[in-house]
């Protein structure tokens, strides 16, 4: 089965990449895009930055090294692995060579480090060494499911037992992870129990603590309290959330339901406090982390494409591990609003944070970012974690969209697509997000019920068959019966554009709403910032649709233009004017006029832009 | 004349230390608490990190160089110097030791640093090297106005001579300005005309480029734009206002009014752009800068210590340059507002932050402080800019209270004092800012006009002496006369307090309003978070006033506390209910309760609290 998630037992099961086919669609195509030019992409800057060639340089005599530095930061190599993974899923004929060049730079024991080769494990709070073999280990799975062993399954392998060799019986573990979850990936592949205990024993012994003191503080890197005693996602949200993901691992394969419980209850306090409307994870520039409850600046939005990306595999292993469907709405929310966003719609740049408010035109940047802001998509990063981090995902992406169990098939997330499970072969098709009809059609003949999600904003939606329609209501819903080829199932969810707002609590989106349609957040985009979108005052009246011709819908709402307030200090009492600084008491312009809004994943494509998702309201 | 600040023309000219002498009050108070506490404290930490022992380090031999490593960060001999030049102002006895210290570390040539002194100039992006030369130059300035000539002084000179001989001519220029105000303080002290020029062509080279690139980008350290051509202060916010006030000081000095209106332009830009209501400057932690206009966050204000600091140093160069009145304002409101707010009332421990808004009570912290936050003042900081820098401005404050021109005698900031110019000597008497009555009492006769600073919100005050009483306007309050010994003239500012409501704009405060009476900004504090301050809903009534025993008034608002909503999802969708994640649609509890607010200044000093300045209203 090729998928990235194999747990041994669990209440849903993953239909892989050979049992999903995706059409052409909202996913079936980026998915496309990804394969024809985004992977190509990633090779060839990570070709022109050096960060290939440092591991050719590790076969070169000392002298040689000295005249040609290392490039990149010291966990570039795992950009080469997270590329290497896509390569695996997507079966593209460049991974050969460049799993060579890798295999190349093994030494005899397993150790395989481009940065640290001479000085090993000298620095885990930073060094990110078990962060890179990680990310291998999951290509390396990766090219066991989709193809089988080779050469770069064998790379993996030695480097997973000289791990096991090494850290077995120390109490120490890596300042980043995501060697968990790749641990216990790769004992799922294999059978090799060491593998999970490995995994298991780098999950507990995280908070003992591991780790070292560091500026940041050790919730930083997660290192505060063990993982099973933390309330709340915290830290760096990429760290966060590859680190929950391999303790759910860890959790599905050991039996260990107070860890899943843990991980459940922690997942349930963060989505309830510490998450972006549009799914993104993370409040802070500063140390890239998520910041306290309610802390949600939709101008200084994190919301790192990594961590959106994280949020949704772990989502997804807490789908498989519960059945419960708000995994599958948040994963969903996730994929349109951050995975979407972050790539440009000609697959070649991307968005490192995407804030939710962009007050400036961004500058046009000339090659590499070297700051993760997120006014333009950019083609590639100084730490460029991003893009292969898509790169893989969308490589195995049909992989997330169904499962099966006992008594059927689930239809987590509506694409067009042929999904095969025993017997029974379905086509789905379906104009989703634009349109709510799913049709999902017969092909091969089978029994057992076939489940499609029902998202939560989906009230009033309705499923037929067989002749009958019924309402159905948010979770799933379920047609059962013995299916015969040309049998049609259709799933109608109602697509009312509809005004969302904020918990009172989130300081920073007071007196705003945002607009919402199906699965889509929506923003007012504003080239150049005209209109001026700080002035803007939204009614919040049933926003209007227009669908374009390649389906695409965009909405206007009726908005107001208030005059700027007077300029020269900007607070002002009313009661008591100030003759230095006089209060500029704003007055809305008479009438509204309609402010067009697109899709939150489309924006910026149009160039240098202001960009707003909460809409302050005239109310 | 015993002032920092001494220019040889412009509109007003200080009255030094040695002119103004405060007595027990607001400022008086906490003058006598730096010179008797805070001076000693932070010797004694320089002493403890070892800051002071890099000095004594560079006289041992390499080998016990080798087993004794230079402790603290790349500037750390900035802190000695700040430490140096509070000593001077305050006349402090262990001043001649410590300077006898760094004496002992100059090289022949004038060069002096403990970090780069086997690599100099080595790193001008962040070697900070001429940054530690302007502190020690002002250092040397306050030794020599408040003192004479000494062994501190010569080493000054002998440095600020090899700056001149080694940058004259070239382009070079440091990451983080300030020896541009200092070299021109210095020329003013000594007449030496080389120091003049060599600060006007750092301030001109700078944007050129002067610097190399780096990763926060060129706006980061004002190099992006010539000095001239900028519209705005940008990039991080200390670095800005040092920057712009060694500007104003060459524009002075060479009678270069574009520049000097080109400073005053984006002062004011910034003011009504780019300012938190206290006064303090800066929005992101990642690198300290403003961020763009109208980014305003209260939860994540940096508002650095330093930067308030350096902004009152702008706003009090701007005034002695122009008079115009809204330079002392803003000054006002930094000083009582930022400065008071950084010191704790035992003189030990201080913020580095100041942020508008705590959600979450600090964590008490052993020992230095790793990160600037500002949930609880701390005795020591890695970076620990800011204790220092509030010793040296605590020392000199008293130079900031008045002026004077051909005229007579101006008084910008209002505290218990002694003032003498010319022959004429005043008591200054006076309750503020609990008060709003400002007595000037004739103690030795003369002439002249004397003026008394009006604040913007103080519509309603008035001017009383010579048996007449007259309304008088925001601005200056002018008495005029043949003044007696005995002579009274008396201010009266109204202090009710005031509701004071953001700039549309300002996103991060929409929905809110905030209390001030007089200078001072108001905060709701709840040690423990009791109440909970996130579901706040405060009326706008006029707040009612306690006057504590100390002189202190606390104000009460009427507030009412919102049941929290429920916990799934925090963003809700009235029309379309969402069955998997209920909206929580809060109700305001049925009736207000008095809510207690405190001066912002005041606040963190019982414990642990979660504070906003920031109330959402129940309008």
């Amino acid at each position: 089965m090729a998928s990235p998630v194999l747990p041994s037992s669990g209440v849903l099961s993953p239909l892989g990449t050979d049992s999903v086919r995706p059409a052409p669609g909202f996913w079936g195509d980026r998915i496309a895009l990804n394969r024809e030019v985004t992977i190509a992409h990633c090779q060839e800057w990570m070709e022109r930055t050096g960060w290939i060639g440092n591991f050719r340089r590790l076969g070169a005599t000392p002298a040689q090294r000295g005249a040609h530095p290392r490039q990149g930061r010291e966990f570039s190599d795992s950009e080469i692995y997270k590329l290497l993974e896509a390569m695996a899923w997507a079966d593209h004929p460049n991974l050969p060579e460049l799993a060579a060049t890798v295999a190349a730079a093994q030494e005899e024991d397993g150790y395989l480090n481009t940065r640290w080769y001479d000085d090993r494990y000298s620095d885990f709070e930073w060094g990110h060494e078990l962060y890179c073999y990680g990310h291998l280990i999951q290509a390396g799975v990766a090219r066991l499911r989709a193809h089988g062993e080779d050469e770069l399954t064998k790379v993996v392998l030695r480097a997973a037992d000289h791990i096991c060799r090494r850290f077995m019986n120390t109490q120490e573990t890596c300042g980043h992870p995501v060697v968990e979850m790749a641990l216990v990936e790769l004992y799922r592949a294999t059978g090799t129990e060491r593998y999970l205990e490995m995994a298991r024993r780098f999950v507990e012994r995280r908070g003992l603590p591991a780790l070292g003191d560091i500026t940041f503080g050790r919730a930083y890197f997660q290192d505060d309290l063990p993982v099973r005693r933390a309330r709340v996602f915290r830290g760096h949200a990429v760290r966060a959330v590859y680190l929950a993901s391999g303790a759910v691992d860890v959790a599905v394969e050991t039996g260990d339901s107070e860890l899943l419980s843990a991980i459940e209850a922690q997942w349930e306090r963060t989505v309830a406090r510490r998450i972006h409307l549009t799914g993104g994870l993370g409040s802070r520039h500063s140390d890239e982390s998520f910041g306290e409850d309610f802390e949600l600046p939709p101008d200084r939005a994190y919301s790192e494409t990594c961590a959106g990306i994280g949020s949704i595999m772990l989502s997804h292993r807490l789908l498989l591990a519960t059945g419960n469907v708000r995994y599958a709405d948040l994963a969903e929310r996730t994929m349109f609003n951050v995975l979407a966003t972050a790539l440009a719609l000609d697959g070649r740049s991307f968005f490192y944070a995407s804030p939710l408010h962009v007050r400036v035109p961004a500058s046009p940047l000339e090659g590499v970012n070297q700051v993760a802001e997120g006014g333009l998509r950019s083609p590639w990063f100084t730490v460029s974690c991003c893009p292969s981090n898509i790169a893989r995902t969308y490589a195995s992406l049909a992989a997330y969209l169904a499962t099966s169990d006992a008594s059927g098939v689930q239809i987590h997330h509506h694409a067009p697509a042929e999904i095969r499970h025993g017997g029974l072969a379905l086509r789905v098709e379906t104009g989703y997000p634009w349109s709510g009809a799913v049709t999902v059609r017969v092909l091969e003949a089978g029994s057992g019920r076939i489940s499609l999600r029902v998202p939560p904003w989906a009230s009033g939606a309705r499923l037929s068959y067989g002749g009958a329609v019924r309402p159905v209501s948010p979770g799933y819903a379920v047609a059962e019966g013995e299916w015969r080829a040309g049998d049609e199932i259709r799933l109608d969810l109602p697509m009312t554009p509809r005004w969302t707002y904020p918990d009172p609590r989130a300081d920073a989106v007071r007196g705003c709403a945002a607009v919402e349609r199906g699965p889509l957040v929506y923003c007012a985009e504003s080239v150049g910032d005209e209109p001026p979108l700080s002035l803007i005052r939204a009614g919040t009246a049933t926003p209007v649709e227009h669908h374009l011709l390649d389906g695409v819908v965009e909405l206007d709402v009726q908005a107001s233009l208030l005059h700027p307030p007077a300029d020269a200090w900007p607070y002002s009492s009313p009661q008591a004017p100030q003759s230095a600084a006089p209060p500029g008491q704003p007055a809305p312009a008479p009438a509204g006029e309609p402010l067009r809004l697109v899709p939150y994943h489309r924006w910026g494509n149009r160039g240098p832009a202001t960009m707003r998702v909460w809409l302050p309201t005239t109310a």
